[in-house]
């Protein structure tokens, strides 16, 4: 982990290199919070889950609605495990894949907290948290919330057909994940929180991938262009980490992309596992090529990868959250899929 | 302009007053461009403007590829003024009011720049400038680049109805302009460069109206907290500014602020400014209630109040802008408008 720090750490909280923010007095990780739907309370990572439904409307009228109850839940929980007030966060990034971000805006109706909206469709999870780092690190804010979500049923009426027509699914269909995961970075890391080492915000790739129902191949590209420029920005490679998480690139795509880096002399063995691939069990839950939506890396992350880092059962780990930023819109109109992945790297508390 | 400073400013470059993120090595602004469309350019401000076009759909065979080349316009433009590579750009963020911020993603797709989309409706240049200038004053960028744009064809046929059904528009309607506005925001700010001295992040208002074709009575609110925040957490009123400018609430919404920051004791009188009543003459443009959209604040920050600051005209100005947050799905569930306002100061260069 060489690299040339191009500014002194005992001034600074923030050295660049390349494409890469690295943090010499990283943020820490203070309480995250995983709330998630019916599928996901069936699926092998229930336990790590803080709250599940089996009704996934949750008492609401429309779905769009329960994604916003979705997400009310999860910040409740969150601040509750921090032993926080909404008073006492600083600033909220958060988005989701409704179209103009509503799942979430709705949210922040009820909660007086300062709100910046971000989209990076399934990538919006580590953008969210790579921005809220940097703020934290740089002092424009003590506390930030980062926080995503998504809703199947909203998502399927959005981007497909609504449920009740019946379409039928391609076997590269991804399942969009009912879940909504949040965390709170605090300005810098206290005993026993995990830390957010480092942040790296993606470009858009565009591999001309034009099939809606394959998103994991449209996102492999850009996940492999930021791994790729990680790696040798920080001088680093898979085998530095316990866990290279992608979130979320299905089967498809998590093919695609070990082949795009071994065509660049890295390898991901052994080290990589995709979020979509983990939330569910594919053989009895039928969920495709595998899970997907902006709430499935970060339940994921919540429920899955942050206990573990916590309880030192892994010392590092790479999150690299990938975004399709079409709409329905541009794929009728015959536009091919652009796509972004943003990088946080994790790290257990200091021992 | 008292306030209680938090930390030594020999060491930070940012203090937190409140809600307000204020800096003691202010970032710069060191070029900024607008591009508009063809009303645009027959409004009062075509003189500031550094590309207009007479035919809205840029040679593209959509509105939607239309406002994608709007922006490549503007970059294009932005980096040429600053006379900058796209290689030397750290990170851009940017949004705009299509569904899954699609022209600002297609626009990224050409750029190989970092990209980090933001979602604020037509508050989106200023979230955009805010968390561009906590991020280069916090070291995690040292040039960052912020843009969003609107198209009135894509949007009203993405809000409203296409523009082949010839709908009615009320008087209380907003005319979404067709525009792009881009600043490039460097780390500390050199001389003879505009400084932006403060960011403020709003928090989500939603006074319950219904009425998708009222988005100034929807934003009024939110502005009006955000200002009333801001003027109490720096100890200041609209006194000490040459301009309070709004982003955007047309006449009803501009109405509904004086009104709300009065029953506060906040005195808006000769200092408020609504972008979207400058950018075109309402007697003779049939505009309605006023501009609207994204691309309306940043067009007119970048052709208009920048210039102001950078010649001295001007002093010290706010922009506030404000964006309502519903999407068509939820104003056909019945919902009412959330709206959120984002703030920045914007200070003369030093003499």
């Amino acid at each position: 982990m060489g690299g040339d720090l191009v500014a002194d750490p005992s001034v600074t909280a923030v050295v660049r290199l390349g494409d890469t923010v690295r943090f010499t007095r990283p943020p820490g990780l203070a309480a995250w919070a995983a709330v998630g739907g019916k599928k996901e309370a069936d699926g092998p990572l229930a336990a790590g889950f803080d709250l599940l439904f089996t009704d996934n409307r949750l008492g609401e009228e429309t779905w769009e609605q329960a994604e916003s109850t979705l997400q009310r839940h999860c910040v409740e929980l969150l601040l509750q495990k921090a032993d926080a007030s909404a008073a006492q966060i600083d600033l909220a990034l958060g988005g989701d894949l409704q179209s103009q971000c509503t799942a979430t805006a709705y949210t922040f109706r009820g909660l007086d907290i300062p709100f910046a909206g971000v989209y990076g469709a399934c990538s919006t999870m580590a953008e969210a948290l790579g921005l809220a780092a940097c703020l934290t690190a740089g002092g424009a804010a003590d506390r930030a919330l980062a926080m995503t979500s998504s809703h199947f049923c909203a998502a399927e009426r959005q981007f497909r057909t609504p449920l009740n027509y019946g379409g039928k699914r391609t076997p590269t269909a991804q399942w969009t994940a009912t879940g909504a995961g949040a965390c709170l970075v605090t300005a810098q890391a206290g005993p026993g929180q995990v830390r957010l080492t480092a942040a790296a915000f993606g470009r858009v790739r565009d591999l001309s991938v034009k099939d809606g129902t394959n998103m994991g191949g449209a996102m492999a590209p850009a996940a492999a262009e930021t791994l790729r420029r990680f790696f040798a920005d920080n001088r680093c490679s898979p085998a530095d980490y316990d866990g290279v998480y992608t979130g979320d690139l299905g089967v498809v795509g998590s093919e695609m992309l070990a082949q795009l880096l071994t065509a660049e002399g890295i390898d991901l063995a052994g080290r990589h596992k995709d979020c979509g691939l983990l939330l569910y069990d594919r053989e009895t839950q039928q969920t495709g090529a595998g899970g997907s939506g902006a709430g499935c890396a970060a339940s994921v992350l919540a429920a899955h990868i942050l206990p573990a880092l916590k309880t030192g059962r892994m010392r590092r780990a790479l999150l690299v959250c990938t975004g399709a930023l079409m709409s329905t819109t541009t794929l009728l109109q015959g536009e091919s899929i652009p796509a972004v992945a943003h990088l946080v790297e994790l790290t257990a508390p200091e021992s």
